[in-house]
């Protein structure tokens, strides 16, 4: 066996949280850490229940941001490419090999449209949503000035109340132009109701996405009556996918969140009325921090603040733990309540961060950890790729 | 005069949002800008405030993480040198030629000590924060190892209820011990008011920091009369450098903010009760952002959401424009109130952000502009150096 390694093989200055082989008690802090055994076991079950239901998942890469992690939903959770949202992040995972590519989003800025329709010459399939008419004489225009094609998804606003159109006449509108212009395909309808999926009650959820899915069928019905019948209609996130998979209408998924978990997914309640980070999800995706300072008796000062996390969603929570509570995070400093003084200076701890997203965002490296070792170090490939 | 700097010269995929040369229209969104001129006449200002009253002004590198801004804040503002929070960040700052750094935090873990004890062999004054004895004999170890001599402020807490120590007492032991450690120096005190930075009302700053002062006071007066005065006391911020300025206590500030301002500090009121964005400080940061979608006449879609920005202090406000409203953010997008449609698809719109130093942490550059034009893009040279 060989012996670990350690830091101190190294110059001063690595630019790296730990290596591959260390001690997962020698990862220096603040730090992302995924639990592999957990990771995995969450992307081979909704692979399965996707599976089951013969549903197609393409995995959202804006939660995770790594290619490492989305060919591991290929290999684990047979997921068929990617979405994405922005076209700096379709670069990274067209780039990396993934073979089918959604930017689930507009695209309407010139260069952002010029470098789009050239992604399809590094061998992947390029969707794209639309939301306006105008859009497709740009996108088309691009795609044919490049010698590519450029498919298309009709972004539907179905409760979400950002991009997407409304209404059955609109989507038909779009797509009959979208099937007459070069260059471009008409493929399918994008309708992610993204403003439900934290929603606490199941069947609170549920009555959003019973509207969203009478909204998609109506699309989907006056778009086959015109002859137009899409090939793919894909949404559906962590806190809504068995109601896609079970409208009859879906025949894609969307889901990000699952695969890592936080903590504001991980109290939305399942049918039965329990947490789904109580044996929906597992969570698999850890802030790693350690006490700095405890100079006051009840309060434990730890290094992972604003700059190691989002606290959009709610602060983070110690996992495994009751007897202290992460309660205040400043820019570098999380303030710790801790009543009984049980923490020391140096220990560490295990985050669940609010939100996995924009928490994965400010990162450069996953750790992997296994059995208490780290087994690998994986970038945040497509960190900070928001143009 | 040269034809304008173009993407298009440029092959797919490139990493930066702008090019030097380049006219300011062309920038690509989401995207963090500095208008040059502001940023400058700031860091003038706050330069000639510091000299005028005897102040050495050690900046807070931890706001912007760059040490091109850092070497300006030098140049024009008389800069004594940087703090920062992390030893990561020291390494960045020292490596780029900053000679004199503080990490005005603690630094428990046996690693980091190490790789902190290596600094000063790059030709840096290297200080570092102590609240509690045990981290004495760990610097001093660590110093004597490597040969080198590490400074020492003692943190107090003067009502930030993080770090630090509190009362005349533990400082003067904390004082007796480093005096006595080999490799170690006793520098002076770190009193920085954290809590109070950010509190709208002159007299309510000013009440705080007068306890802050008066705790100070004491202690400075008790290292005194065991021999031990310091060399420098320092704290002081951007909602209250004044107070420590006119203490007679305190003899360096260490002020971020200023320098690139936000909505959050903006809306504090300086002793005649206007916002300090209108008159003390120039709004120098913004995020560039651009409608992607107006497929509802009374909401626009922005491209800067959770990614590109941190919403702890609030949401981010539109510049210039009182008849838009940014009122929603998600992970990709910024929801705009638009009552009278008046946003077009592609319209560019410059957002203060709610707080400044976690929104430039998820960003990889400054585009730097002036008249019109893209001057300098600077590397934000410690983003994500946290460890």
């Amino acid at each position: 066996m060989n012996a670990p390694v350690k830091f101190d093989d190294l110059e001063v200055g690595f630019d790296v949280p730990a290596l591959p082989g260390m001690d997962a008690a020698d990862i220096q802090t603040p730090c992302l850490v995924l639990d592999l055994d957990a990771l995995e076991r969450n992307i081979k079950k909704m692979g399965d229940y996707a599976r089951a239901h013969g549903m197609r998942h393409r995995v959202h890469g804006k939660m995770h941001k790594s290619v490492d992690v989305a060919k591991l939903q290929e290999k684990l959770g047979g997921a068929v490419g990617v979405c994405c949202q922005k076209v700096s992040e379709a670069e990274v995972f067209a780039r990396g090999g993934i073979k089918d590519v959604l930017v689930s989003n507009q695209v309407r800025d010139p260069k952002k449209i010029d470098r789009l329709a050239q992604l399809p010459k590094l061998g992947a399939r390029i969707i794209v949503c639309v939301d306006d008419i105008a859009s497709v004489a740009e996108l088309s225009e691009a795609a044919q000035r490049h010698g590519t094609t450029l498919e298309c998804f009709i972004e539907m606003d179905v409760g979400a109340g950002r991009c997407g159109v409304i209404g059955a006449d609109n989507v038909v509108a779009i797509a009959k132009a979208i099937d007459a212009a070069p260059s471009l395909k008409f493929t399918g309808i994008q309708a992610y109701q993204g403003a439900m999926q934290h929603m606490d009650s199941y069947d609170d959820r549920k009555a959003k996405l019973d509207v969203a899915i009478a909204m998609v069928k109506e699309a989907v019905d006056a778009l086959k009556a015109v002859g137009l019948e899409p090939e793919l209609v894909s949404g559906g996130g962590t806190g809504s996918y068995y109601f896609e998979s079970n409208s009859g209408v879906y025949n894609e998924l969307q889901c990000g969140s699952y695969a890592f978990m936080d903590a504001d997914y991980g109290r939305i309640l399942d049918k039965d009325g329990n947490r789904i980070d109580q044996g929906e999800w597992e969570n698999a995706f850890f802030i790693l921090t350690q006490v700095m300072s405890h100079a006051k008796a009840d309060k434990a000062i730890c290094d992972a603040g604003l700059k190691a996390q989002s606290v959009d969603s709610g602060l983070p929570v110690i996992h495994g733990r009751t007897d202290v509570e992460y309660v205040k995070c400043s820019d570098e400093h999380g303030v710790i309540a801790d009543p009984d003084g049980v923490l020391k200076v140096g220990e560490k701890l295990h985050l669940v961060p609010g939100h996995c997203d924009p928490t994965a965002n400010v990162h450069d490296w996953y750790v992997g950890v296994r059995n208490g070792k780290v087994e690998t170090l994986w970038p945040v490939s497509a960190r900070g790729k928001a143009y």
